[in-house]
C-alpha cells in the first residue's frame, strides 16, 4: 500500500491545546508529521496552522472527520488535502503573455503542483500559447457595458472545468464586486508595482514620473477594493536614473513573472491563510 | 608639487560638443579624466555630466574660469569642488539615534568624505553621542508655534559653522515651506518607508496593517511638498507575517541608516544632480 | 504572578508522537505556545524542534524535568531557557571595530537579548569603545609560539564572567583545535567573503582578483577546519568593475555586521540549531 | 534620410586626451553622444570606453576610418556597430531548457536585441522549442573520444549561420581548449552557482551539503580553464535549511535564467569590454 500526502490547514481562536489536541488526531491514525508550522496574532488572537503528513490511509474523509472531532472544541475552519487532488486553477490573461508563459512552463515541469483546466481571455492574442500546451482556450470578450454577461460566461467556465481556483495573469479587466466576493481567498492577481505605491493605471509610468530607485511587483488575492487585496508576495528590483518608462516596464515584467509564480506556488501546496486584511504564508 | 583631485558637475541643455568642449578645456590645463559619467534626458533634454580629474595646478578659481569659458555657450550649471574641501553637512536627529551614530561612524573612519561642523536637536538625547565625537551639540527645541523663531536659531547655527548641507538624520519635525526653499537641493531626508507608499506618520504601523511582504526606507532632498522631494536612494528588506509593527520597525532601522549612508556618501562625492523631481546618480 | 516566557529546543532521531509529547508536557503544566517551529531532515532522520512558550511557572527545574519525562522514549537533546536568563556572549575582536561597535549598539537598544560580560582583544584598539559601554575589557596578546598561554587566559576569562558563547567580530588569530572543539554549538565567527568563495586571508582581494559581481560574507560557528564551520546566516551585496579591493573591502563591512549582527540575534534567541555540518535557522 | 545609432567601444592604454580625440572625431563627423561611459583601471593602466552615438551618415567605414584615424596615437582596439546590425548569436543547450525557452523569449519580444540564426544540441529534446520559434536545430551528439570531430561539426555550422557569438545555455559538455581559444570574449556560460564557491559537477548538492543560506549563478566568458572565465553577471536567491538539493536546483534556475538573460542583452548591446581576467560592464 503506498504512502499518501496530505495537507491539512486550521484556523481558529488561539487557546491552549490547540497543537496537542490535533497532534493527537494525526497519530490515532498513525500519520506522520513531515512539516508543521503555526502562528498566533497576538493582535487578533487568531491561531493558524499547517500540517503536512504522511498517512497509509486513502480514506479522506475519515481522516477528516478525525481532525475535526478531535478539535470540534476549538471551532476551527479546516481544509485537507490529498497531495494528489491538485487546485484546477483557471489563469486570465489579456495581451501581456510573459506570466502567462510563466506559469505554464513552472506547471508543466513540474514546479508549481497544480492542474489548468482552462485558460480564459479577453483577447485571442494567447490562443496559441495555450494550443501549444494543449489547454482549452476560452475568449470572452468584455463589451462595454457587458461585463454581467461576461462575468456570467466566465461562471459558466468555471463550472464547466470545475475550477477552484483563479490567477489573473495580467488580466486588464475589474472583475465586479459580486464576483470578487464570490472568489475570496480564491483568486490572485499581480499588480505590476510594489503596492500600496502607485496604484491604479500605469504604474511604471508613475515610477518613472516619481523617480523611484527600486520598481516592484506585488501578488495579492482579488477583493472588490481595487489594489487593497491581502498581500501574498512581493519584490523589487534596482534600477536607474537613465532607465525609461519603457524600460522600466521591462526590468519589471521580470519581477511580476516571479511574483506571481511564487504566490501561485505557494497557494497551490495551501501554505497561504488569510488573516483579516493580511496573509499568513508558511513558506 | 602634489597631485590636487577635483570633481567638476555641469547641467545644461543637450547639444553637440559639450563633452568635446568640457575634455579640451581639462586638456589645455594638463587635467587627466579620471571618472566620468553623462547622461541625458531624452524627455527634458538636459544634460548632466559629473567629471573627476587630476591636476597640478591648485589654483581652483583658475581652473573655474577656464571651464566656464570653454562651455560658455551651453549656458551650464556648474560646480567645481577640490575634494579636500569637503562639504560642511550639519545633522539634524531627534530621538531615535541609530542613523546618527552610523553616520558619525562612517564619517569617523573615513568612508564618507564629509565634515560635521555641528549636530542639531530637538531634543538633548543624543548630546552625549555627539560629545563622543568631540562634535558641537546645538538644543533647539521647537515650541508649539514657535517654529518661525527655532528656524532662525537653525540659520544662525548654520552660519556660525559654515554649513552647506543638511542632513535630516530621523528629524521629527517638519520644516517650514520657507526654510526649504533655502535648502533646495543641500538638504537630505530619510523617510521610513519605500516611498511614495506610506507618506506620513507612523510608516511601519501603515505597512504592519497593510501586510506588505517588505519593507523599506528612502533618502531624499527635502522640499515644501513633504515626503515628494526628488528619491536619492531606496532600499527594501523581507519581512514576515509574524512581525509585529514595533519589530517592522526594528528591522526597518537597519535599511533606514543604510539608506540613508549611502545617500549622503553620494552627495558628498557630488553624485547627486537634480533632474526636475527627479535625480541623476552618478554611482 | 508575572507570565514567564520560556524557549525549548529539542533534537532526536525522528519517530510519530514527539510534537504530541512535547505538547502534551507543556499542556499538562499549563504552559501556552506562542510559536512553534518544526523539521525533519529527512536524509538524516533528525528531528528538530524550537517551541516558545509561557507560563505561570517560575520553576524551570521542574519544567524541564517534566518535558524530558514526557519524551523520554525519544532520548532528546533539550535546552530550555527561562528568556529572561540571557546567554552571556563574549566578544573578541582584533583592530577593526565595525561588527563590535554594531552588535553592541543592538545589544544596548535591546534589539539583541544578551548580556556581554566582558570584551577580549589581542589588540589595545577597541579598549575605549569597551569603556564607552561600561564592559570589561581584556587584552590577551597572542605572541608568536604561545597561543597556548593565551587561549588559557582566554579560559580563564571565559570562567571568570560565566560565559556560555563567544562571538569572533572580526578576531583575526586562529583558535586551536582543542579550543574550536571546546566551544563547538558556542562559538560564531563572522568571515569576511560568501564562503565557500575565497577562504583564508585577504579575501576582499581575492574578489577584486576574480572580478566577482557580488561580495559577501558568512557568519558560522567555529570548528577547527577553518572557515568549514555550519553556516548559520549569509548575505551579499552589488559591486562593480570601478571598486578597488579597498572599496569591496569597505562595501562588504556593512555585509559582515548586518550578518553577524544576524546570526548572533538568531542565537542568542535559541533560533539555531546544529544538524550535522549543517545548522537548522528557525527564523 | 534617417537617423542611424551606433555603438563604439574603445580600449587602450590610459593617457590624457582620449576623451577629447573620440569626441572631435564624432563632432566632426556631426555624430551626437547619447551615452557614454567610461572607466580606468588604475592598476593596470587600461582606459575602456562605450559612446552610443546617432548620425545621419550610413557609411560605418567612413566612420571608423575617422575615429581610428582621430585616435591612432593610443594605438586602441575599436569595435563600431550599427545598431541595426545585430550579433548573430548561436545558443547551445543539453536537456535543461529553462534558460534556452528565456532566452528565445526575450529574443522574440525584443528585450535582447539579437539574431539567433540557429539553435546545436548534443540532445534532441530542446528541437521542438526550436521549431516552435522556426530556428534551425542542429543536433551534434558528442560520442566519446569524438569530441575533436563533433567541434568541427561546430566551426561548420557556425560558419553556415555566420555566427559571431555563442552561448552556453546549461550545454553540458565541455569544449576542448582550442576551441575555447577561438571563441574568447564572444561564448558566454551559465554556471549554476556562485563562482567560485562550488565548481564542477552538482553544484547544487554540493551547496546543500556545504548549508548555504543564499545559492547563485554565474554567467562569464568561456575561457580553457573551466569554471574560470571573466565574469559578467551574478546573482543569488535566498534558500533555508528545510530545502533539499532538488530544491535548490530548482530555486536556482530561476536565477541562472535570470542572470544569464541579463549577460546576454549586456553582451548583445556591446557592454561588456574584457580587461584580463576581468570584465568591464557599462551596464
Amino acid at each position: 500500500m503506498s504512502i499518501q500526502h496530505y495537507v491539512l490547514t486550521l484556523r481558529c481562536a488561539d487557546a491552549p491545546g490547540i497543537i496537542h489536541a490535533v497532534s493527537g488526531a494525526l497519530l490515532s491514525i498513525e500519520g506522520n508529521v513531515l512539516e508543521q508550522a503555526q502562528y498566533t496574532n497576538e493582535r487578533t488572537g487568531m491561531f493558524a496552522m499547517r500540517t503536512r503528513f504522511e498517512s497509509e490511509s486513502t480514506d479522506i474523509e475519515a481522516l477528516r472527520a478525525h481532525v475535526e472531532q478531535a478539535t470540534a472544541s476549538f471551532d476551527p475552519i479546516i481544509t485537507l488535502r490529498n497531495e494528489d487532488d491538485r487546485h484546477r486553477v483557471m489563469i486570465m490573461v489579456s495581451q501581456y503573455d510573459h506570466c502567462l508563459v510563466d506559469l505554464l512552463y513552472r506547471q508543466a515541469n513540474g514546479e508549481i503542483p497544480m492542474d489548468v483546466p482552462v485558460i480564459v481571455s479577453n483577447h485571442e492574442v494567447c490562443r496559441p500559447i495555450a494550443e501549444q500546451y494543449g489547454i482549452p482556450f476560452r475568449y470572452i470578450p468584455v463589451e462595454k457595458g457587458a461585463k454581467e454577461q461576461a462575468e456570467d460566461e466566465l461562471r459558466a467556465v468555471m463550472a464547466e472545468f470545475d475550477v477552484d481556483a483563479v490567477v489573473l495573469a495580467r488580466y486588464m479587466q475589474i472583475l465586479s464586486n459580486e464576483l470578487c466576493g464570490e472568489l475570496e481567498g480564491k483568486a490572485i492577481n499581480i499588480h505590476h508595482s510594489f503596492l500600496p505605491g502607485f496604484k491604479g493605471a500605469r504604474p511604471y509610468h508613475q515610477a518613472y514620473d516619481r523617480g523611484v530607485k527600486l520598481i516592484g511587483a506585488t501578488a495579492h488575492f482579488v477583493t472588490g477594493d481595487l489594489d487593497e487585496g491581502p498581500i501574498i508576495e512581493q519584490d523589487v528590483e534596482r534600477v536607474q536614473h537613465h532607465h525609461t518608462a519603457e524600460e522600466l516596464a521591462q526590468i519589471g515584467s521580470d519581477i511580476e513573472r516571479l511574483v506571481l509564480a511564487r504566490a501561485v506556488k505557494l497557494f497551490a501546496e495551501d501554505r497561504v491563510l488569510l488573516d483579516g486584511h493580511r496573509t499568513v504564508v508558511f513558506a
